[in-house]
């Protein structure tokens, strides 16, 4: 049973899939923006994505095995370094289903750099959300 | 309270929205998809879509409403017309959210031709799923 | 040779195709929007499409025949009514490629309405819009 | 002027933009793939992406600036790094347009994996296609 400080499900639609019947290798990605633009509404009570101010600077994808139509896909989500203006984002995506179980189908990172608007460059990360999800994730264990 | 023959409920998500703020026109259909596909699969017991031999023919899409994030977009969907060879499938998309309530964003038809891959031409609906839908939708009495 | 008073080309990339190795049929539909995109810029002298007011109301789609990975699609689309506060826009979708020819893949319309945001209400469509668009199509005879 | 030993040029369309105004990160890994169909299928004279039997097993992408409606993307592509089954295709995305000008707007990496889908497992990458791409960039220095 899968288990992180951040969970979101979704499912696997028709569109999502490509020729070759599985799905899509960009759209994991969006499942990762789903799931971390719920993540940020949550930690941060927003309703709106766009009022916290990140820049994303480099996505990591690692493929481990195919998503079909028909599987859920659990997005597990984690801050796992705190930088001075950055933050990393780590996820584990679990495709499960009647047909081909439960099984990791992705894992990836995401650089998330804080930015000024308005000034127009770099700033520390809000003291509030490095707060709040020092709380959400304390006690966890990651691994891998 | 909505309530139809079939119903599916879908969230909207970052990436269905365009720079205009609202989820752009393109991916109503798209949400229509994911739930005919869903509701050929309920109706003949299949896992995958592919095998009902159908051609989309021709899609009418009125947009009522915009719908955002936040929103759940509940899809209501029942058959509308049968024909010999081919049927017409409604649709009336409905966004719920907290920031914007209960409204109809888009009411919409498909037509679907049925069709013979093996003999390359039109071929009659199969009789099962005439039989299903109208066994689905006896007692349905549809507005608008 | 196809010949309409406004033409964009564009390529089928492979993420437009579905698990069924074909354009799937939400995407006839950005295929028009990035050509009616780039129709009002060009009309209007816009850079930005956002600039000008308009609130798409209804999409009518006649799928004709499958277009491929390899093909080109050429969209020629044409101003067919104006109203006081809406108008029509026609399109052809031109499917052209080595393997499949050149044919038609689809026909559509889409009536636009002319809103003003300030008001929060519809609008006169632009006059300066109508009076291009009238010389753009003086001498264009359209069938179908 | 930028120049590689692959080169393709595509357009932002208003479908690749989100909320933010600019392209969604998304899409990047959308035109890296259009690139790579199209590398593909001129290496290896093919009209169809799925006759190579590949399997993308990770993406890595930096993004460097943002890209707009207006721009066209040149996604420049190499083989980096040649393994007995697998190897690395390397990415530089620039943007040019009137606003913007010219700047490089991504940089990325994509492991490919040779695979035998009769066998079920991984396979030496096919000596043809090293031949070729071999012979395609000789003679080029790569930097960064």
């Amino acid at each position: 049973m899968v288990d992180y400080p951040f969970m979101m499900k979704m499912s696997v639609i028709f569109r999502d899939l490509d020729v070759l019947g599985h799905v899509n290798h960009v759209v994991y990605l969006t499942y990762m923006e789903t799931a971390r633009t719920s993540f940020f509404g949550k930690i941060m009570r927003l309703d709106d994505f766009a009022q916290l101010p990140l820049i994303l600077a480099e996505v990591n994808c690692q493929y481990v095995a195919p998503a079909y139509l028909g599987d859920d896909i659990i997005v597990g989500l984690w801050v796992s370094r705190f930088g001075i203006k950055s933050f990393d984002l780590s996820y584990e995506l679990v495709g499960r289903g009647k047909k081909h179980g439960e099984r990791t189908v992705a894992r990836a990172k995401t650089v998330l750099v804080s930015y000024d608007y308005e000034k127009g460059g770099t700033a520390p990360v809000p003291p509030l959300f490095k707060e709040r999800v020092t709380q959400l994730q304390s006690g966890w264990v990651y691994e891998g």
